[in-house]
């Protein structure tokens, strides 16, 4: 068992800020006729189309008085502040001041983020200004006999925290106990962590078909089972199962910090078993929920804890695989040590234990 | 366009704090059998009428256990405190302290506020304790040919936000389009300001007579318009019309800082029109209440924007002719470098701009 | 009159923090099958009983991923968290980790606090992990001729404004008139302030049999009056009155500091009387539920005039008997010159007031 661990213990903890990272704002088919206010660690966005269709973020505070350019309207592909009129393009240079005779200056008066669209997902770089120094997070590439369904859902409670509950797997056992595991006898497993530069990876071995109704409903006759779970820089945590030949589900989520307290996740899930798509869905979709649900209560309670204490104050054990590394990585991320994209293996590390589920 | 401006920036903005200056607390027909509560840059005050039917006001705190004293009720024009009873006179001297057997001082336990009853309003000195320096403002004298009407509204918004809405012309043509003004087609106009030691003033030239439900109302034949909006220490906003020989509009607007973020307007709105008085009270007043709360909508915002990304951060450009100057005198004013009253012209200073309304 | 007395003005006042101080927490019949969330000086505490049905209390946060634990179920007198299942016993210790097939320690994970169940109390050491240096406050013994009524009442005050609320007098016949004092013609009685180490007691000489409801029920043939008022440390307020020979009534309100604008007072109240103990308690019940209804407004409104105002200010006089004394007494105890159970005599204090009630 680890010592205990004080993370910012008596201060309000704050979530770590990456310069250099993406993170999701909406999805593609949110950007319609109006402009959609979002938060980026407590920070107003207002995104938009711009005139050729392509994602715009831009500082949700115009720069005359400040008015969230969120409350104005879109006019081809310009964003009109209510209150005076004012119109900025996607870069956040004036386009028109009403009323004004004289000249205005051509340069950015709001502060701009870059953005790609990718995947049905809308990306935006966490520094306004910046050029981005990489490419945001691209999916893994499946044929077109996966089913796909994306959700998107809002935990009160830290990136880091909502993270580390993504990849926990004891919980599962417990707190989800018959809907993903735990329904029927303990297995013994083992676990294998390897980690690169910008990435954990934990590998399950000698795991049985998930009991509980999601496994029993994705393989019902069982099969080998191939289980990992990933962290990636920044914020993206991956569960990928393999079930015989036939099952593969690989659900992506990402994680976006809207405040220190709170935490949206863009979950895509991907799907190829033996039964039709809708029918998995119509299963699966409720099924999920639930434990997000469950999940959703336990993360802020955590949080209200940390408020309430002034701060973390957590102990590890040897089954705590992933949330430390997440933690670790963060903390590289935030001081330049780390690098998003950059998979280079750490040979030196790796870490195997047992454990019952 | 002038260079951005930065007000406070990283911090949550304080409005000023004008030690010598008056405001509106309460109209006079207010102050009736019970005490009245009012908040003054953030401090309760409680109003009530003395023995001889004059306001008094005191810090709204008994000098005993701390409760408000306008959780009382008053006695022969002095306030009873609902906890223990002592009772307090207009300087805030205890008069009666139930139980007590000994003698009490005559001197003031509870800090009193200097007050003024003119024109139907009840005004009070910002600071407690202190002498006046000075009388508060009076309203200009008009014949007994004018109608009057007196509304009070609130707006979540600061001090220096909300006098800047009042004086400011780009936004009506707007935010208020239709109501006010940008009905039809735009003119190019002028505007010529001018200041004195404690004041601004801009007047329009060669506004035709505003567009919008409002201004065919005030004047169906049109007529020659002047048009002048004036700003005078501490917090009053002015705007006066008259076009042609037979109409004259004066609304006065005396604001008072509740708190740092949350502004009361006591307005004074006197016309002489050709028509009945009641016809005109009849069919402007909605109008006058739908454009205030467009304005307040703007100014809630406004405010939240200063929490949210923790100050404020303008950009101004020269059609913003009062809001600087405002923000200007009550700095000014704040050092003890503009006073109350004084109206000795600014010779050097006059700016003159054309823009499109 | 003393001369005025700021408290912390300026700044939110923190309450007293005792580091030795027991506090009622809880009733005896509370504790059953969940665990119960409390709160002490704003830290969250679990109540519960363990295996031999001792009451056990723990800080109410999981060692692991710091959710409260009075979240969570008892499984044979041991506290499961309810996010990964942890079981901790009385001391803190974890008993059981699901997953893990490593040993975990034994020491003591989540801090626990001291407890000790007396008179149907629960009774909580305010320092976590300390071993107490003294016993709490034992009720006195009475005989089983007495009824006896246990109440739990909670205000939005401090401890001590509570606490001086309680042993206050002249209030009684102003804000209380007609329910318990004040209600027929004044009467001017002596009270003698004593005091010891720990304590301070007023006993107030030729009161007559209280005037009011609660008076005329205790004893409606009158008879001579013995009265005192006593508060003890850390936080207990008793009120004695002995009418003739026949009634007897002895108010034990002890006072919980659930954080520094809050707090539970537990109020035992033991009485003999010539009426039949059901009817006493069927009348006077709702008499003292509106007494304390009455008082909880005036102390909700004097916390938030400590908030408002960033700060207290009391001026007292003569009548403050109690107030100052507390203040003082509390004061000592925090600065560790005071000590509960210390009941040596303070044989130069001896203070004598008359006073109208």
């Amino acid at each position: 068992m680890d010592a205990p661990r004080s993370l910012n213990a008596g201060t309000t903890p704050t979530g770590p800020r990456l310069a250099d990272a993406w993170y999701v704002l909406a999805l593609g088919r949110e950007l319609r006729a109006r402009p959609l206010a979002r938060m980026l660690h407590g920070q107003p966005v207002v995104l938009f189309r711009d005139r050729d269709g392509r994602p715009a973020a831009l500082l949700d505070r115009c720069a005359h008085r400040n008015v969230p350019l969120s409350l104005g309207r879109l006019e081809g592909g310009e964003l009109e502040c209510a209150y005076h009129g004012w119109r900025f393009d996607s870069r956040g240079c004036a386009t028109r001041i009403p009323s004004l005779c004289a000249a205005h200056p051509e340069r950015s008066l709001v502060p701009s983020l870059a953005t790609r669209e990718r995947d049905g997902l809308v990306w935006v770089y966490a520094t306004p200004g910046a050029e981005p120094t990489h490419e945001p997070h691209a999916l893994a590439k499946l044929g077109s006999e996966y089913g796909e369904v994306t959700r998107v859902v809002e935990a009160e409670g830290s990136l880091q925290a909502a993270l580390e509950n993504a990849l926990d797997v004891p919980h599962t056992a417990f707190l989800h106990r018959g809907l993903f595991r735990g329904a029927g006898r303990t297995n013994r497993i083992r676990a294998v962590v390897t980690r690169a530069a910008d990435r954990v990876v934990t590998e399950y071995l000698g795991e049985p078909r998930p009991e509980g109704l999601a496994g029993r409903l994705l393989s019902p006759s069982g099969g080998l089972v191939t289980h990992h779970d990933r962290f990636l820089l920044p914020s993206i945590a991956e569960v990928e199962y393999r079930i015989g030949d036939e099952n593969h589900v690989l659900v992506t989520a990402m994680g976006t910090p809207v405040d220190d307290a709170r935490t949206r996740l863009f979950a895509v899930v991907r799907f190829r078993t033996r039964f039709p798509r809708a029918l998995v869905r119509l299963v699966l979709e409720p099924v999920a929920m639930r434990i997000f649900a469950q999940d959703a209560v336990m993360l802020a309670h955590q949080a209200e804890a940390a408020r309430r204490f002034g701060g973390e104050h957590y102990m590890s054990t040897e089954l705590d695989l992933m949330g430390p590394q997440i933690a670790r990585l963060l903390r590289r991320a935030e001081l330049g040590k780390a690098r998003v994209g950059d998979a280079t293996p750490d040979a030196e590390f790796r870490r195997e234990i047992e454990l019952e589920v």
